[in-house]
């Protein structure tokens, strides 16, 4: 039997929580509803980062969406997009650069 | 001078309106603010479909978060993958079968 993986690590900066998966083989849609996504601080913003299918990314933006932001990291862009926010000094589309 | 340009059509289903998009060219993070994706009927599902970032699929996820259920199409799958819901008979993780 073999176990699907999904790991998840975190980074905890001093405005955002970096939470980077990485997927040990091809993800099911139906492993979703299995998926037990890291609890962080949600008073942060979530910055999101791997590789991975588009509707993997739709369903963690949903499942941190009342966090202070939510930014998905776009390696060409060197930094991550801010795509949601409840902070008034955030705004969507911003680019907050990072390496990763 | 070249205006950037981002095309929406959209189907009407009986279950859920299908959004597609077309980029005419890469789009940027900052043209983000000044989206307007179509209105639509909330009381369905929407099904988001196009070729672009993650980024933008994440913000559109979260802007029509009200809708009975939120998929997007995964060509490689054949279908739409449900990433969140409100309708108790639909499930995250389903795989809404469909020809784009």
């Amino acid at each position: 039997m073999v176990l699907w993986k999904m790991k998840f690590k975190i980074w905890e900066k001093e405005e955002y929580t970096l939470i980077h998966f990485d997927l040990e083989e091809v993800i099911e849609p139906k492993k979703l509803k299995d998926l037990e996504p890291p609890k962080v601080n949600l008073k942060k913003g979530v910055v999101l980062s791997g590789r991975g299918p588009i509707w993997l990314y739709c369903y963690l933006t949903h499942h941190y969406h009342p966090a202070r932001f939510i930014a998905t990291y776009d390696p060409r862009l060197g930094g991550a997009v801010v795509v949601e926010t409840h902070d008034p000094n955030i705004y969507v589309g911003q680019v907050i650069e990072m390496k990763i």
